[in-house]
Protein backbone atom coordinates (compact mmCIF):
# COMPACT_ATOMS: atom_id res chain seq x y z
CA UNK A 1 0.00 0.00 0.00
CA UNK A 2 2.83 3.01 0.94
CA UNK A 3 3.53 2.74 -2.77
CA UNK A 4 0.27 3.84 -3.95
CA UNK A 5 -0.60 6.61 -0.73
CA UNK A 6 1.32 9.34 -2.02
CA UNK A 7 -1.59 9.06 -5.14
CA UNK A 8 -4.45 9.13 -2.81
CA UNK A 9 -6.83 11.51 -4.22
CA UNK A 10 -7.56 14.41 -1.14
CA UNK A 11 -11.12 14.67 -0.33
CA UNK A 12 -12.68 17.69 1.01
CA UNK A 13 -14.71 17.58 3.61
CA UNK A 14 -17.84 19.89 3.98
CA UNK A 15 -18.73 19.03 8.07
CA UNK A 16 -20.02 20.60 10.78
CA UNK A 17 -23.54 19.57 9.56
CA UNK A 18 -23.32 18.57 12.91
CA UNK A 19 -19.97 18.04 14.00
CA UNK A 20 -20.58 14.70 15.45
CA UNK A 21 -21.59 13.60 12.38
CA UNK A 22 -18.60 14.67 10.76
CA UNK A 23 -16.63 12.86 13.32
CA UNK A 24 -18.66 9.49 12.59
CA UNK A 25 -17.87 10.16 9.14
CA UNK A 26 -14.20 10.56 9.25
CA UNK A 27 -14.22 7.35 11.53
CA UNK A 28 -15.73 5.32 9.03
CA UNK A 29 -13.17 6.35 6.36
CA UNK A 30 -10.26 5.44 8.63
CA UNK A 31 -12.12 2.07 9.17
CA UNK A 32 -12.52 1.50 5.94
CA UNK A 33 -9.21 2.45 4.65
CA UNK A 34 -6.95 -1.35 4.64
CA UNK A 35 -3.87 0.72 6.37
CA UNK A 36 -0.50 -0.71 7.89
CA UNK A 37 0.86 2.94 8.73
CA UNK A 38 -0.38 6.71 9.21
CA UNK A 39 0.97 7.00 5.75
CA UNK A 40 -1.36 4.33 4.19
CA UNK A 41 -4.26 6.52 5.07
CA UNK A 42 -6.73 9.02 2.53
CA UNK A 43 -5.56 12.85 2.84
CA UNK A 44 -8.54 15.00 3.94
CA UNK A 45 -9.19 18.36 4.43
CA UNK A 46 -12.10 19.11 6.56
CA UNK A 47 -14.22 21.92 7.31
CA UNK A 48 -16.00 21.86 10.38
CA UNK A 49 -17.95 24.67 10.00
CA UNK A 50 -20.17 25.77 12.75
CA UNK A 51 -21.45 28.50 11.05
CA UNK A 52 -23.64 26.98 8.51
CA UNK A 53 -27.50 28.20 9.07
CA UNK A 54 -29.81 25.38 9.91
CA UNK A 55 -30.61 23.42 6.74
CA UNK A 56 -34.31 22.65 7.95
CA UNK A 57 -35.24 25.57 8.94
CA UNK A 58 -34.09 26.94 5.35
CA UNK A 59 -35.95 23.66 3.70
CA UNK A 60 -39.38 24.58 5.67
CA UNK A 61 -39.05 27.98 4.29
CA UNK A 62 -38.01 30.67 7.81
CA UNK A 63 -34.70 30.33 8.18
CA UNK A 64 -31.41 31.60 5.99
CA UNK A 65 -30.06 30.10 2.98
CA UNK A 66 -27.36 27.64 4.19
CA UNK A 67 -26.38 27.21 0.28
CA UNK A 68 -23.88 30.62 -0.32
CA UNK A 69 -21.94 29.58 2.85
CA UNK A 70 -21.80 25.81 1.77
CA UNK A 71 -20.11 26.87 -1.70
CA UNK A 72 -17.21 29.32 0.10
CA UNK A 73 -16.50 26.19 1.60
CA UNK A 74 -16.02 24.27 -0.85
CA UNK A 75 -14.08 27.16 -3.23
CA UNK A 76 -12.00 27.13 -0.19
CA UNK A 77 -11.33 23.75 -0.02
CA UNK A 78 -10.52 23.71 -3.84
CA UNK A 79 -7.91 26.07 -3.52
CA UNK A 80 -6.56 24.39 -0.22
CA UNK A 81 -5.82 21.54 -2.51
CA UNK A 82 -9.05 18.94 -2.09
CA UNK A 83 -9.51 16.98 -5.96
CA UNK A 84 -13.22 15.60 -4.97
CA UNK A 85 -15.54 17.28 -2.27
CA UNK A 86 -17.91 15.02 0.06
CA UNK A 87 -20.70 16.26 2.54
CA UNK A 88 -21.72 14.09 5.47
CA UNK A 89 -25.19 15.94 6.12
CA UNK A 90 -28.10 14.58 3.80
CA UNK A 91 -30.55 18.02 4.02
CA UNK A 92 -27.71 20.16 2.93
CA UNK A 93 -27.81 18.24 -0.58
CA UNK A 94 -30.76 20.26 -1.29
CA UNK A 95 -28.51 23.22 -1.63
CA UNK A 96 -25.86 22.81 -4.19
CA UNK A 97 -26.53 25.89 -6.39
CA UNK A 98 -23.71 28.43 -5.22
CA UNK A 99 -21.50 24.82 -4.72
CA UNK A 100 -22.03 23.77 -8.48
CA UNK A 101 -20.93 27.50 -9.44
CA UNK A 102 -18.34 28.26 -6.80
CA UNK A 103 -16.12 24.78 -7.73
CA UNK A 104 -14.84 22.64 -10.41
CA UNK A 105 -14.53 19.34 -8.62
CA UNK A 106 -17.20 16.84 -8.42
CA UNK A 107 -19.24 16.06 -5.50
CA UNK A 108 -20.07 12.81 -4.14
CA UNK A 109 -24.00 12.84 -3.30
CA UNK A 110 -25.19 11.42 -0.23
CA UNK A 111 -28.24 10.99 -1.55
CA UNK A 112 -27.09 9.13 -4.73
CA UNK A 113 -24.25 6.54 -2.98
CA UNK A 114 -27.47 5.62 -0.17
CA UNK A 115 -29.53 4.85 -3.05
CA UNK A 116 -27.24 2.63 -5.10
CA UNK A 117 -26.82 0.83 -1.77
CA UNK A 118 -30.73 0.12 -2.14
CA UNK A 119 -30.73 -1.50 -4.96
CA UNK A 120 -32.13 -4.91 -3.97
CA UNK A 121 -35.09 -4.02 -2.38
CA UNK A 122 -38.91 -2.90 -3.92
CA UNK A 123 -39.74 -0.60 -1.15
CA UNK A 124 -37.37 1.30 1.02
CA UNK A 125 -38.20 2.93 4.05
CA UNK A 126 -36.38 6.52 5.20
CA UNK A 127 -35.96 7.64 8.54
CA UNK A 128 -35.11 11.62 7.65
CA UNK A 129 -35.16 14.69 9.22
CA UNK A 130 -38.74 16.77 7.98
CA UNK A 131 -36.93 19.19 6.09
CA UNK A 132 -34.95 16.47 4.24
CA UNK A 133 -37.89 14.70 3.84
CA UNK A 134 -40.03 17.63 2.70
CA UNK A 135 -37.13 18.19 0.00
CA UNK A 136 -37.64 14.75 -1.68
CA UNK A 137 -34.44 13.77 -2.45
CA UNK A 138 -34.09 10.69 -1.27
CA UNK A 139 -37.55 9.57 -2.55
CA UNK A 140 -36.50 10.95 -6.11
CA UNK A 141 -33.17 8.87 -6.07
CA UNK A 142 -35.24 5.84 -4.93
CA UNK A 143 -38.06 6.16 -7.57
CA UNK A 144 -34.86 7.16 -10.41
CA UNK A 145 -34.10 3.53 -9.45
CA UNK A 146 -37.84 2.27 -9.51
CA UNK A 147 -38.11 1.58 -5.60
CA UNK A 148 -41.05 2.70 -3.94
CA UNK A 149 -40.07 5.21 -0.75
CA UNK A 150 -41.86 4.29 2.40
CA UNK A 151 -41.97 7.79 4.51
CA UNK A 152 -43.15 8.67 8.59
CA UNK A 153 -46.66 9.80 9.05
CA UNK A 154 -46.72 13.55 10.64
CA UNK A 155 -46.36 12.20 13.92
CA UNK A 156 -43.70 10.64 13.69
CA UNK A 157 -41.56 12.81 11.84
CA UNK A 158 -41.80 14.75 14.64
CA UNK A 159 -40.98 12.31 17.45
CA UNK A 160 -37.93 11.68 14.74
CA UNK A 161 -36.82 15.70 14.68
CA UNK A 162 -37.14 15.40 18.61
CA UNK A 163 -35.13 12.42 18.60
CA UNK A 164 -32.69 13.84 16.38
CA UNK A 165 -32.40 17.19 18.58
CA UNK A 166 -31.61 15.05 21.36
CA UNK A 167 -28.64 13.59 19.68
CA UNK A 168 -26.94 16.28 18.64
CA UNK A 169 -26.99 17.62 22.16
CA UNK A 170 -25.22 14.54 23.03
CA UNK A 171 -28.00 11.71 24.20
CA UNK A 172 -27.40 8.81 22.40
CA UNK A 173 -28.36 6.79 25.59
CA UNK A 174 -30.46 3.71 25.36
CA UNK A 175 -34.33 5.41 25.31
CA UNK A 176 -33.32 7.63 22.03
CA UNK A 177 -31.73 4.34 20.63
CA UNK A 178 -35.50 2.31 21.65
CA UNK A 179 -37.43 5.02 20.56
CA UNK A 180 -35.46 5.14 17.52
CA UNK A 181 -35.75 1.40 16.71
CA UNK A 182 -39.63 1.77 17.22
CA UNK A 183 -40.06 4.64 14.65
CA UNK A 184 -37.58 2.27 12.25
CA UNK A 185 -40.32 -0.99 12.67
CA UNK A 186 -42.77 1.20 11.99
CA UNK A 187 -41.76 1.68 8.27
CA UNK A 188 -40.76 -1.84 8.39
CA UNK A 189 -44.59 -2.45 9.42
CA UNK A 190 -45.69 -0.94 6.35
CA UNK A 191 -43.62 -3.04 3.84
CA UNK A 192 -39.89 -1.50 3.91
CA UNK A 193 -37.42 -4.16 3.30
CA UNK A 194 -34.23 -2.09 4.05
CA UNK A 195 -34.35 1.52 6.33
CA UNK A 196 -32.54 4.18 5.20
CA UNK A 197 -30.66 5.93 8.04
CA UNK A 198 -30.98 8.79 6.36
CA UNK A 199 -30.26 11.77 9.21
CA UNK A 200 -26.38 11.34 9.66
CA UNK A 201 -27.03 11.86 13.25
CA UNK A 202 -29.50 8.72 13.03
CA UNK A 203 -26.38 5.98 12.80
CA UNK A 204 -25.30 7.13 15.95
CA UNK A 205 -28.06 5.65 17.62
CA UNK A 206 -29.26 2.52 15.33
CA UNK A 207 -26.69 0.26 14.23
CA UNK A 208 -27.02 -2.56 11.48
CA UNK A 209 -28.88 -5.56 13.19
CA UNK A 210 -30.97 -4.30 15.32
CA UNK A 211 -34.16 -4.33 12.69
CA UNK A 212 -35.26 -7.77 10.67
CA UNK A 213 -34.23 -5.83 7.78
CA UNK A 214 -30.91 -4.23 6.69
CA UNK A 215 -30.13 -0.72 8.04
CA UNK A 216 -28.19 1.66 5.51
CA UNK A 217 -26.34 4.23 6.91
CA UNK A 218 -26.05 6.89 5.07
CA UNK A 219 -22.65 7.57 6.72
CA UNK A 220 -21.52 4.48 6.15
CA UNK A 221 -22.60 4.66 2.30
CA UNK A 222 -20.81 8.32 1.63
CA UNK A 223 -17.58 6.36 3.68
CA UNK A 224 -17.52 3.79 1.62
CA UNK A 225 -17.92 5.36 -2.15
CA UNK A 226 -15.32 8.20 -0.67
CA UNK A 227 -12.52 5.32 -0.12
CA UNK A 228 -13.54 3.97 -3.48
CA UNK A 229 -13.22 7.17 -5.47
CA UNK A 230 -10.41 8.07 -3.33
CA UNK A 231 -8.05 5.01 -4.28
CA UNK A 232 -9.99 4.46 -8.11
CA UNK A 233 -8.97 7.70 -9.27
CA UNK A 234 -4.79 7.70 -7.54
CA UNK A 235 -4.90 4.45 -10.03
CA UNK B 1 -24.36 29.81 23.92
CA UNK B 2 -25.92 30.75 20.53
CA UNK B 3 -24.76 34.16 20.74
CA UNK B 4 -21.14 34.13 21.25
CA UNK B 5 -21.02 30.69 19.09
CA UNK B 6 -20.40 33.23 15.91
CA UNK B 7 -17.96 34.95 17.62
CA UNK B 8 -15.97 31.53 18.28
CA UNK B 9 -12.16 31.83 16.96
CA UNK B 10 -11.40 29.26 14.48
CA UNK B 11 -9.00 26.12 15.27
CA UNK B 12 -6.56 24.93 12.95
CA UNK B 13 -6.03 21.26 13.54
CA UNK B 14 -2.31 20.35 11.71
CA UNK B 15 -3.82 16.42 11.66
CA UNK B 16 -3.04 13.11 10.11
CA UNK B 17 -0.24 11.80 12.56
CA UNK B 18 -2.25 9.99 12.47
CA UNK B 19 -5.56 9.80 11.28
CA UNK B 20 -7.59 8.10 14.27
CA UNK B 21 -5.67 10.08 17.14
CA UNK B 22 -7.09 13.07 14.85
CA UNK B 23 -10.09 12.05 15.08
CA UNK B 24 -9.84 11.13 19.06
CA UNK B 25 -8.85 14.73 19.22
CA UNK B 26 -12.10 15.90 17.56
CA UNK B 27 -13.85 13.74 19.96
CA UNK B 28 -12.76 14.96 23.08
CA UNK B 29 -13.28 18.87 21.48
CA UNK B 30 -17.02 18.18 20.24
CA UNK B 31 -17.58 16.18 23.53
CA UNK B 32 -16.45 18.92 25.83
CA UNK B 33 -17.74 21.94 24.07
CA UNK B 34 -21.47 22.78 25.96
CA UNK B 35 -23.28 22.51 22.63
CA UNK B 36 -27.51 22.72 21.91
CA UNK B 37 -26.90 22.69 17.94
CA UNK B 38 -24.74 22.80 15.58
CA UNK B 39 -24.26 26.37 15.65
CA UNK B 40 -22.95 26.13 19.27
CA UNK B 41 -19.87 23.91 18.13
CA UNK B 42 -16.26 25.11 17.39
CA UNK B 43 -15.69 25.82 14.26
CA UNK B 44 -12.13 23.42 12.93
CA UNK B 45 -10.21 23.35 9.76
CA UNK B 46 -8.51 19.56 9.73
CA UNK B 47 -5.79 19.14 7.29
CA UNK B 48 -5.81 15.20 7.94
CA UNK B 49 -2.18 14.91 5.83
CA UNK B 50 -0.95 11.30 5.82
CA UNK B 51 1.64 11.98 3.63
CA UNK B 52 3.73 13.56 6.75
CA UNK B 53 6.92 12.03 7.09
CA UNK B 54 7.44 9.51 10.42
CA UNK B 55 8.41 11.52 12.95
CA UNK B 56 9.79 8.78 14.95
CA UNK B 57 12.48 7.88 12.25
CA UNK B 58 12.99 11.46 11.46
CA UNK B 59 14.27 11.70 15.17
CA UNK B 60 15.77 8.89 15.02
CA UNK B 61 18.12 10.51 12.24
CA UNK B 62 17.39 8.04 9.26
CA UNK B 63 14.25 9.47 8.11
CA UNK B 64 12.73 12.71 6.26
CA UNK B 65 12.03 16.01 8.16
CA UNK B 66 8.38 16.41 8.81
CA UNK B 67 9.24 20.42 9.86
CA UNK B 68 8.62 21.82 6.16
CA UNK B 69 5.01 20.02 5.33
CA UNK B 70 4.19 20.55 8.60
CA UNK B 71 5.20 24.29 8.14
CA UNK B 72 3.45 24.25 4.88
CA UNK B 73 0.07 22.93 6.85
CA UNK B 74 0.03 25.49 9.20
CA UNK B 75 0.33 28.19 6.44
CA UNK B 76 -2.52 26.97 4.46
CA UNK B 77 -4.90 26.60 7.59
CA UNK B 78 -3.65 30.09 8.13
CA UNK B 79 -4.21 31.38 5.17
CA UNK B 80 -8.23 29.51 4.97
CA UNK B 81 -9.14 31.34 8.58
CA UNK B 82 -7.44 29.30 11.49
CA UNK B 83 -6.98 31.90 14.56
CA UNK B 84 -4.69 29.13 15.98
CA UNK B 85 -3.00 26.34 15.51
CA UNK B 86 -2.63 22.50 17.66
CA UNK B 87 -1.49 19.43 16.40
CA UNK B 88 -2.05 16.24 18.31
CA UNK B 89 0.56 14.39 17.99
CA UNK B 90 3.38 14.80 20.40
CA UNK B 91 6.64 13.89 18.71
CA UNK B 92 5.55 16.26 15.90
CA UNK B 93 6.77 18.72 18.01
CA UNK B 94 10.43 17.90 17.64
CA UNK B 95 9.90 19.78 14.25
CA UNK B 96 8.18 23.28 14.73
CA UNK B 97 11.18 25.39 13.42
CA UNK B 98 9.48 25.93 10.02
CA UNK B 99 6.10 26.02 11.29
CA UNK B 100 7.03 29.44 13.34
CA UNK B 101 8.71 30.88 10.08
CA UNK B 102 5.67 30.32 8.24
CA UNK B 103 3.08 31.29 10.03
CA UNK B 104 1.82 33.99 12.41
CA UNK B 105 -1.07 32.73 14.60
CA UNK B 106 -0.14 30.81 17.77
CA UNK B 107 0.20 26.65 18.22
CA UNK B 108 -1.02 25.62 21.74
CA UNK B 109 1.93 23.30 22.38
CA UNK B 110 0.43 19.52 23.28
CA UNK B 111 3.77 19.10 25.13
CA UNK B 112 3.05 22.21 27.15
CA UNK B 113 -0.57 21.62 28.15
CA UNK B 114 -0.07 18.30 29.38
CA UNK B 115 2.66 19.12 31.22
CA UNK B 116 0.54 21.99 33.14
CA UNK B 117 -2.03 18.84 33.76
CA UNK B 118 0.80 17.55 36.14
CA UNK B 119 1.63 20.38 38.34
CA UNK B 120 0.00 18.09 41.65
CA UNK B 121 2.63 15.85 41.18
CA UNK B 122 6.63 15.90 42.24
CA UNK B 123 7.03 12.91 39.71
CA UNK B 124 5.59 11.53 37.03
CA UNK B 125 6.15 8.73 34.39
CA UNK B 126 5.90 8.89 30.96
CA UNK B 127 4.58 6.63 28.08
CA UNK B 128 6.06 7.89 25.02
CA UNK B 129 7.17 7.11 21.47
CA UNK B 130 10.98 6.15 21.03
CA UNK B 131 11.17 9.40 18.89
CA UNK B 132 9.46 11.45 21.53
CA UNK B 133 11.26 9.75 24.25
CA UNK B 134 14.50 10.97 22.67
CA UNK B 135 13.10 14.35 21.76
CA UNK B 136 12.93 14.93 25.37
CA UNK B 137 9.95 17.37 25.03
CA UNK B 138 7.92 16.03 27.83
CA UNK B 139 11.22 15.33 30.07
CA UNK B 140 11.70 19.04 29.60
CA UNK B 141 8.73 20.53 30.36
CA UNK B 142 7.83 18.28 33.51
CA UNK B 143 11.53 19.40 34.67
CA UNK B 144 10.88 23.18 34.21
CA UNK B 145 7.75 22.63 36.30
CA UNK B 146 9.76 21.00 38.82
CA UNK B 147 8.56 17.64 38.44
CA UNK B 148 10.58 14.80 38.21
CA UNK B 149 10.10 12.36 34.69
CA UNK B 150 9.89 8.86 35.15
CA UNK B 151 10.40 6.58 31.71
CA UNK B 152 10.23 3.19 30.35
CA UNK B 153 13.72 1.04 30.25
CA UNK B 154 15.16 0.47 26.80
CA UNK B 155 13.21 -3.36 26.82
CA UNK B 156 9.86 -1.26 27.52
CA UNK B 157 10.11 1.22 25.09
CA UNK B 158 10.71 -1.68 22.34
CA UNK B 159 7.61 -2.96 23.59
CA UNK B 160 5.51 -0.01 23.75
CA UNK B 161 6.88 0.61 20.11
CA UNK B 162 5.00 -2.78 18.99
CA UNK B 163 1.71 -1.99 20.46
CA UNK B 164 1.72 1.65 19.40
CA UNK B 165 2.19 0.14 15.87
CA UNK B 166 -0.35 -2.41 16.44
CA UNK B 167 -3.02 0.46 17.42
CA UNK B 168 -2.09 2.40 14.15
CA UNK B 169 -3.19 -0.77 11.96
CA UNK B 170 -6.42 -0.58 14.15
CA UNK B 171 -5.83 -3.10 16.91
CA UNK B 172 -7.40 -1.79 20.20
CA UNK B 173 -8.34 -5.57 21.22
CA UNK B 174 -7.80 -6.52 24.87
CA UNK B 175 -4.42 -8.27 24.55
CA UNK B 176 -3.45 -4.63 23.49
CA UNK B 177 -5.16 -2.71 26.57
CA UNK B 178 -3.74 -4.94 29.05
CA UNK B 179 0.08 -4.93 27.63
CA UNK B 180 -0.24 -1.34 27.95
CA UNK B 181 -1.62 -1.41 31.75
CA UNK B 182 1.42 -3.73 32.54
CA UNK B 183 4.08 -1.00 31.00
CA UNK B 184 2.36 1.97 32.49
CA UNK B 185 2.10 -0.19 36.20
CA UNK B 186 5.95 -0.38 35.83
CA UNK B 187 6.04 3.25 35.70
CA UNK B 188 3.91 3.54 38.99
CA UNK B 189 6.29 0.84 40.59
CA UNK B 190 9.27 3.41 40.23
CA UNK B 191 7.51 6.39 41.98
CA UNK B 192 4.94 7.84 39.16
CA UNK B 193 2.03 9.76 40.63
CA UNK B 194 0.52 10.18 37.65
CA UNK B 195 1.30 8.88 34.00
CA UNK B 196 1.31 10.83 31.40
CA UNK B 197 -0.34 8.70 27.83
CA UNK B 198 2.29 10.74 25.95
CA UNK B 199 1.71 9.43 22.55
CA UNK B 200 -1.56 10.21 20.86
CA UNK B 201 -2.84 6.69 20.41
CA UNK B 202 -2.12 5.67 24.14
CA UNK B 203 -5.45 6.88 24.81
CA UNK B 204 -6.98 4.56 22.55
CA UNK B 205 -6.38 1.82 24.76
CA UNK B 206 -5.70 3.36 27.93
CA UNK B 207 -8.22 4.71 30.10
CA UNK B 208 -8.27 6.98 32.70
CA UNK B 209 -9.34 4.11 36.06
CA UNK B 210 -7.37 1.56 34.88
CA UNK B 211 -4.53 2.14 37.18
CA UNK B 212 -4.19 3.20 40.79
CA UNK B 213 -2.75 6.44 39.54
CA UNK B 214 -4.20 9.10 37.18
CA UNK B 215 -3.89 8.68 33.11
CA UNK B 216 -3.28 12.37 31.80
CA UNK B 217 -4.11 11.57 28.50
CA UNK B 218 -2.27 14.67 26.27
CA UNK B 219 -5.04 14.07 23.81
CA UNK B 220 -7.95 15.65 26.47
CA UNK B 221 -5.16 17.83 27.80
CA UNK B 222 -4.89 19.38 24.38
CA UNK B 223 -9.11 19.40 23.76
CA UNK B 224 -9.58 20.60 26.78
CA UNK B 225 -7.00 24.06 26.29
CA UNK B 226 -8.16 23.57 22.57
CA UNK B 227 -11.48 24.33 23.84
CA UNK B 228 -10.64 27.09 26.50
CA UNK B 229 -8.51 29.14 24.03
CA UNK B 230 -11.68 28.54 21.29
CA UNK B 231 -14.33 30.39 23.76
CA UNK B 232 -12.00 32.49 26.23
CA UNK B 233 -10.67 34.31 22.62
CA UNK B 234 -13.73 35.17 21.52
CA UNK B 235 -15.21 36.96 24.63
Amino acid sequence: MSGLSASFKTVGVLGGMGPDATIDFLSEVVSLTKAGCDQDHIPMLVDNNTKVPNRQAAILADGDDPGPIIGQMGRRLEAAGADFLVMPCNSAHAFLGPLAELTTIPLISIIEVTADACNDCSSVGILATDGCLEFGGFQQALRDRGIAPVVPDAPDVAGLMRLITRIKAGDKGPEVQRLMRVLAGTLVERGAEAIIAGCTEIPLVLSEGELPVPVISSTRALARATVAAAVAESR
